[in-house]
């Protein structure tokens, strides 16, 4: 029955859905996961790499990331779905946060950056001769109006602000994980446990960090500036280390 | 039968119907409801927010609204339908307003704003290579002509002034109730009680102070100027608490 | 048989016809009626309101209507059919007289506006990636040339001129009754009464000032300016009673 | 079998046909006819209105007409098929003929206007998005060149000079009635009460001025100019009942 | 099995066929044949009409010719196919030649006049949104550089150059009669008769002046100047008769 | 099963093929045969032309050939497939070479006109409202960087150098011969029967001037400027009787 | 099942697959295989070429190459898949590279390229009209931020950075091979033996030279200029004959 509407974006289905959106989600689904999180005193990003070989080149660390993408000095995106459609949208990203700062001579609104890119995820939604974009995104950010703040679109264009969520692969398990165990006002130092913790449950194997990656948005305590970090093997191998055994403890148990 | 002439909205129906403008409307009916009122020195909007979660990050009250719009200093909307396509449709109210406002030196008249919008609507539901707007607003606004004014427009483009009316789910639940209870010239004071009491009656659950949004459009007693306001949890929660109070009383007895 | 030629306006049926324009007059069957007379000293337009409610916001009379529209000093349309598609046409005459009037420093002649939204609407029966108007307009005008007149054109293109002509809901059953009664240059004293009669009769309920608007355009005794009137409530009500208790009187007998 | 080729006009049949250009022409054999004949002295046209009604309002005779249109002083034009065609096309002319007029301050040859019209007819019968014009006309013109001319031309573009030819319901009956009895080299005087007998002959009822309108292109015996002249109800009506009577006696006996 | 690939200019069939234009070259099968025949002192075109009436109006004889076309003073055309597009694209010849007239101050070369027309042609058989040209043409000529010339083009636009060649009705028939009988350096006044001969053979009914076109580029034996002669009913008469009688006695004999 | 892929260029099919480039190389297996053979001190080209009649008029030898083309000085093609589409081709490496003289006042390279050349061709395999050429083409031609040079190209866009090569009716078994019987760096004076004697045995009639195309590309031994010669049947005869008698000869044996 | 979302880019499946992406993947699976390897001082592409014909032309050995391009001083390609569409993407590369290298007056970060590339390539996979590219690359170069650095695209365009990849026919067996055998920072004198080995026992026949490229992009040792280098016959074939015995020796044994 749904087929006769699902060709295309430019049709309602008779109960008013829109079909390719849906599957454009599905697509989604199927990518590996990202989670986010607000903490009292930055954001943190988890992301779980799908494609995961020895013969990857990984040594360009700062820039050949698979899921975690900087944007601004204040602002950094993790995706889930589509890789060629999320560079796409990345660089819608960055070239806005460039022009808002070149244009006002300050750093772009977090929120505003994310209804430039929900905009255009929108279009792509209504009209004919092109497909959705098949990309969920997490955007991590701090400005001078909201502070810490964590969003999510998705492909129909629409967003949210969270204090935590999950997209991707296993999504619903995290987040039901999140809803459970979240707590408020977390410091950075747990909330990057408490999150890793999360992804291990809501993933078939064990943690590795060639298989992770992570990113905060915190600010440096002196001067205040807006400090993106990447998290790197030697860094994050204990943190892993520590949610597997975790995690097998409460398997054996 | 219908099925030839419901994939596009180029195309009539025998019978003359526009099936996609339809269609498009019954995505309108699973949304959150959405209830406006005109009161002697003012208007309430009152709507229901479908996505509720503790992890939902709401501490930018002004900004990250699910279903209230500001679009003007006197003009504000409420949405029922698909968010990203009534972001959308918010840009082109706010442009107008702004435009207006620019080239005459004065506020858009709230009528002529909603013509505006709707024209755009209209367009969606005449030509190929796109669908409607998924989408119906309200709009609540006061200008020197009319004084307050109450509009709600569908995906077709077709809009009226009303007294009060509902959009989204159960809104002919609510229309009903409307129907047979509105009192004209109702104060402010007495209206949002009665609005609330209708929202709580077209509901299955229970109200409470995350899953209802509600606005006011009146003017200062002082200055004469527009004020919108939201009403935040502490506010609302002894009005929620009443209304539930008064559904159960009527459910048990 | 038909289906195959009846879903594009780019195409005839082997008959000859096509079947999407013949669609969107049935569209506009299924609205309110409107009846036009041209009387000996002015033109009349009446309309019955299908969407009626105690809850519509009509004190601003002049401008919210839903079936009468004022196009310039000197002419006025009454429309059947979809409401927004009406609007978008309505634009059309607006700003054509307007821009006549600016080009001439004269009123448009009312033939020529009729002539260039007959040509607007032709566009929309022979070209791909759009459908028909779904709307039927009645024009009251007067001009220098040919004085009191009034038009009437369908959603093809195709237009008249009229002494007396009805469009919408049970137009075949009130243009029977003016055919059987009409009078030549009946003043509009007699005309008003009359055309109230005849849409008495081609309704199933009786007439109320909410259901029903009436509009003239007359000269004034005196300047020999152009008016448009609507009537109100107040005025209508004395009319409409007389005909509702003729209309009874015969379903008695 | 001729179904898979006769939904657009960018396709031809296996047999070479363009099925959509034929179904145009059936359009017209459906409308009401129109009979032009060459004069010794001038061109006559007649055409048959299916359009009758007593309510129509005709006062305006010089710009109301259903099937003649003046399109400048030299030359006249009458239609078979759908009216909103023919203005459309009926306009192409008058705007050549202008232009052609303020370029070379000259009048347009009549056979120079045909060709442009044609041209333009034979793109709707080659392009796609759009239909062929379901309309023929018959041009009748005067110019220094040819003397007094009479051309036809179809929904194909094609055209031909005639001396005598019919268009639109009956166009057979009365062509084969124009072979056997048409003389050359005819007066008006004489081609008038002709062309009425002819077109009396392939009509099913009884001729009427309501229902007939007849020009002639001739030249004013002083001045040499060309004159177009329709004629009215009182010139009409003698000739008419003389063809009605010849009828009813041909019957009869 | 052809079916599903013969709808659309822009699709091969798995043989490599393209069945559209195969489609328009049917629709010159149809139509009223041309021969052209290349003469030692000039070219001579014949042309079968298939529309005859005596009702038809010739006196305009050099504008007004159904099959024969000049180009400019040194090129002929003879059509055979659906006449409004042969219409377009003799305008599209003359346009060429004038333009290259005016840029160059020299009579376009045949051939190149040719190709511009192919390229035009050839273009309506690789693209959407259109359908092939159906019609072939014959063009006479003669040039500075390769003397008299003649060639044929059909809808593909594909063209060569012959001594003798026929297209339209009959035209295998035709060309079996040029190949077994043709003699090189025949003067005009021996190849009119042989072409007429030709005609006569290949066509069901005799012929006659009205159903025959003949034309010859020769040059003046005075001046050199290039003659485009249309040969008009006296003088066609006395070689149509002959050819009759021949035909005749042939089929008795 | 391949038929759902096979009627646009835009689609893969389940296997990666493009059947549409695939039908399109079909269309050239139809047509006339052509061969290219790169010999020690020039390049020759053979075709074989289908359409032969006595009727056809070859005296402008130089200009109507219908299987070899000179695109400049240096370079010459010869084709296979569909002619129409060949014109359009040859002239698009006219103008390219044209262009290039004229922008670097020396000779384009071959390699970069094929290149060009096959970048056009490429685009119409992968744009939709479009079909692939059908057309092979042999490119003979001579530079300072590579001296002389043979490629081919296939409608796919696709091209490659090659010392000899067959495209066209025939073209394996004529494949099969020269890559049995090639022997490197032949003077033309071999080349040119070893070619001939690879046609014959690769038709199935024998070889006759009409019916053969014969080009080299050489260099003057004096000047050095490159020599484009077409042969004419009195230098072809002797040569293709040798061929014909070897044929038979073998065939007897 | 999946038919009916396969045919278009436009539309996901109800699993969120873009299956004529995977369709254009399938293409590059029958094409011949590439392997790339990043060593310690340069980086190695050896590529299958499966057009093997001692008639092909290849003395231009720098030019005509079927697998290998050079896009600028420090950047090579290697490609697999439709080779006419590889010439268009390659053609990109080039244009890229030169309008950085004269924006900047510095060579082209590898990257840059590579996402300029992949962003041209995602373009094709959401739009319609047009079909994705047919062709997966391996890019090998140096630049001063990363060293050397390889990376492979596919038609989706997702693209990575690899030590070692292969693409084209029988791409699994050698990614198996190279993931068990791979040892990190060899010297290219070591990696060119090894990527040999790797690429014979993928491939079915024993390699020889006329079916094998192979090239390195290393530095001078002298002067630090990236250099390209193809290896030609001579050098290839000591190297692949030890190749061939070591793979005969294994498959006896």
């Amino acid at each position: 029955m749904s087929r006769r509407y699902d060709s295309r974006t430019t049709i309602f289905s008779p109960e008013g859905r829109l079909y390719q959106v849906e599957y454009a989600m599905e697509a989604i689904s199927n990518a590996g996961a990202s989670i986010g999180l607000l903490a009292k005193d930055g954001v943190v990003l988890i992301a779980e790499k799908k494609i995961t070989s020895k013969l990857l080149d990984t040594h360009a660390v700062g820039v050949r990331r698979e899921k975690m993408y900087r944007i601004d000095n204040h602002i950094a995106c993790s995706v889930a779905g589509i890789t060629a459609d999320a560079n796409i949208l990345i660089n819608t990203c960055r070239l806005a946060a460039q022009r808002y700062l070149f244009a006002y001579q300050e750093p772009m609104p977090v929120e505003q950056l994310v209804r430039t890119v929900c905009d255009t995820k929108q279009g792509y939604t209504q009209f004919g001769g092109q497909r959705p974009f098949g990309v969920s995104l997490l955007y991590a950010g701090w400005d001078e109006h909201y502070g810490f703040q964590l969003y999510q679109s998705d492909p129909s264009g629409n967003y949210g602000g969270w204090k935590a969520v999950a997209i991707g692969a296993g999504h619903q398990a995290a987040n039901n994980l999140l809803k459970s165990d979240f707590k408020e006002d977390l410091p950075l130092s747990e909330a990057i446990p408490f999150i890793i913790k999360v992804l291990a449950k809501s993933m078939d194997t064990s943690l590795a960090p060639d298989k992770v990656e992570l990113a905060t948005i915190s600010r440096d305590a002196a001067s205040g500036k807006v400090v993106y970090k990447i998290y790197d093997a030697p860094e994050l191998t204990p943190l892993l280390d520590a949610a597997n055994a975790e995690k097998e403890a409460a398997a054996q148990s």
